[in-house]
């Protein structure tokens, strides 16, 4: 698994079920929302600024795409969010396995954001964002390639205590993807 | 990281905050709970019986425990549940990284349960367990060793479709173990 092949098999719509636990009051949120990943190419003008805007090269990166969703949470039920979001993987030259990934807009923060990525030997991405005030750890793996869960952690910038715990299932809506 | 450190990690009390995704009908169930995980002796006698019962030779053991939990679903909120069980890991003779482990009770079914282990590169514990109805996957790891996340998967029994998934963070309480 390479961030190609996991960018690929992300490609699509999906339905998703989030549970955030966030920890100091044990308090329970839920959220549903659908989600659409579509790709972009390297030559897409949003891609380009955001690239330039980060001075990196366009010519390294890899497999650029959109990510938009639309939802509810069960703490404010008359409100529904939505948002979108371009992010653009920039694979290590010597180690495949590793990157860089921007992204015009991060969960915790309204500014541009750059994580480190690492794909496990067993195919889990992993992602991890430092903002302001906060650090940001992201699991995201496929059970089948219908199928993918995702764990995020959200803990104090110095990266020692977790705040916030959240789980998803997304399950790939529309048009299925065979096992082989 | 082998089950015998594992283990050890995984001892004390622990509070916990589980959500459950039953994902035929996009429904959230939250459960919170108390958990205690105690060492037995191999010369327990609850844990000798196990053993004859599955034919395994109490030698080959390691670290058996026992594992009790407290708590309340949002499902029905009147009622508490509480449940305990054994648990006796049988590490492989030729790579301490996999084993079995005997369950005295499962969680899907009211049986005694032999899973499969495997403990990753990263530290985490995977156990397959294969039911009479369903197939049930977990994951364990630290975060630090205080803090803990579960992922558990119940599956058909032909393993294929995912029935529930769910996501439980484990705070210890009590006494603290230092990082170091």
């Amino acid at each position: 698994m390479d961030i190609s092949k996991f960018v690929e098999l992300s490609l699509g719509s999906w339905r998703s079920q989030r549970s955030a636990h966030h920890l100091a009051f044990s308090h329970f949120e839920q959220v549903t929302s659908t989600i659409e990943i579509i790709p972009l190419t390297q030559e897409d003008n949003n891609v380009i600024e955001l690239c330039k805007l980060n001075e990196i090269d366009p010519k390294i990166i890899a497999h650029p795409f959109r990510m938009s969703w639309e939802g509810e949470s069960d703490w404010d039920e008359a409100a529904t969010f939505e948002g979108t979001t371009i992010l653009v993987p920039i694979p290590d030259p010597d180690n495949p396995k590793t990157g860089r990934l921007l992204r015009e807009q991060g969960y915790a923060e309204t500014i541009p954001s750059i994580g480190k990525y690492e794909i496990t030997e067993d195919g889990t991405f992993i992602l991890l964002t430092a903002y302001e005030r906060a650090t940001a750890e992201e699991k995201i793996w496929f059970v089948n390639p219908n199928f993918r869960l995702r764990v995020s952690l959200i803990k104090t910038s110095e990266g020692t205590g977790v705040v916030t715990a959240s789980f998803s299932s997304e399950i790939r809506s529309g048009s299925v993807k065979s096992e082989s």
